[in-house]
């Protein structure tokens, strides 16, 4: 028989995990799904992400691919998975479909509660930062990051990516019930950059870098000149679009049953 | 050392606890919150609660009341609790206030997940309900139970009401991003009262009881008569309120600090 590409949607809560990918002292995303595949298919069966998430880092809708020649099913493979990890839809793609070499954008959201006080029902996938901010600088920086950078500075040295230079088409600061949300949405993305720059915010808005520094940290493509990297509670990797096709809705499969409730709201 | 009130607003997530009220078996939030005074006062100190909820169901912002002679603090008393249950708001209350009794109304959540697939980020605070429902018969039986009624049909044996009339004030449908949310507000609940009226909302949704039945399953006066109960990790307590004061807002204490996020935004 020969084999089918299958590309899977899925959200994980990265608590617990060790990251993304497998790795010898901790479970991962990738080795539960790889496992997974195992059991339902009898072969040793590789799993490839859009790319890899930090241990603690969640994903709202990460895209993967993998071939089988045995039929697999999004309810089958779910009942494998611990709760924490649940593929949101099952698709056959085209063979040449790859869901790193493919993907053309990314959407990372970072979470931040302002408040002195933690909330029980988001503390995992927020982080706390009890401390006083000015927001309006942080909300100036924001324009020298959007556009085409080399972000060397903003990347950990560890990184799989040659080139340095990305483009980042939106960097949103969105009020939210308890603090800020950080909306990032870019065509790739350097290792750790998305908290090294929400670190890097931080550290304006606490008055510790100055705006006029900006540039020079930039040129310097030193990641020593910009600022610490924020932890990884609040980092979502919220979607990843490949070509025309958007891939921006996390249920895309389940839209139909959900579009009935969102009808009768207009009714 | 005369002793003062004290009134505090929580949040919590249920899922490891046994409820609010203590109990032999099982951990409690009233048991913490009782151990922490103990700790910071040195003295055993009765908290009061505007109400219990059942093992498993959340609180946004429960309102407690307590005495100590001792003056107590938000950060000292949140450092002797959980992370699952953090004090939002403490304030000194005047002596006649008390929790239960003077509460005048309150506000229930019922979150339900009606796609195929549960989500790791709401899974512990949403009711998974994977089946067809008809949610135009669901919303026409909503103003059956709208208004003053004898809600004995919908409470469990074993609560503490003298009076079965309770007042609801407002029972709305909203459409959310993964099914809907149930919003309940009225003068009082009955024992499970909620998760009662859910249970029979969804089994009218599934054809299960005509909306004709529910004028003979008020007067019937019999729990056996409604529907089945939903179950306790689709709800919370959302807000309660006293006199002409609103606490509808669970994080009041902190408003001022994220008042500035939110101005910013309409900069």
């Amino acid at each position: 028989m020969t084999s089918q590409k299958y590309k899977i949607t899925l959200a994980y809560d990265g608590t617990d995990f060790g990251g993304w990918a497998k790795q010898p002292n901790a479970p991962s995303i990738q080795e539960h799904l790889e496992e997974a595949l195992r059991t339902l298919t009898g072969k040793q069966t590789v799993v490839t992400g859009s790319g890899r998430t930090d241990a603690g880092v969640h994903a709202r809708a990460q895209i993967a691919h993998f071939e089988s020649s045995k039929a697999v099913t999004l309810r089958s493979l779910n009942a494998l998975l611990p709760q924490t990890i649940r593929i949101t839809s099952l698709e056959k793609a085209p063979k040449d479909f790859h869901a790193r070499f493919s993907a053309k954008r990314k959407t990372y959201h970072y979470s931040l509660n302002l408040t002195q006080v933690t909330d029980p029902f988001t503390s995992k996938y927020t982080t706390h930062f009890p401390y006083p901010l000015d927001l309006s600088l942080m909300k100036e920086a924001l324009p020298y990051f959007i556009g085409t950078h080399d972000f060397t500075s903003f990347a950990n040295v560890g990184g799989s990516a040659k080139e340095m230079t990305k483009r980042l088409y939106r960097l949103d600061l969105i009020p939210t019930s308890q603090g800020i949300r950080l909306e990032f949405e870019g065509n790739g993305f350097l290792y750790k950059m998305v908290r090294n720059i929400v670190g890097t915010l931080l550290d304006i808005a606490q008055g510790k870098i100055p705006i006029s520094e900006l540039e020079s940290i930039f040129s310097a493509r030193d990641r020593k000149k910009s600022g610490r990297a924020a932890p990884p509670e609040g980092l979502t990797l919220h979607a990843v679009e490949y070509s025309e096709e958007a891939h921006a809705a996390p249920l895309t499969e389940l839209a139909a049953q959900t579009s009935s409730v969102s009808a009768l709201s207009q009714g």
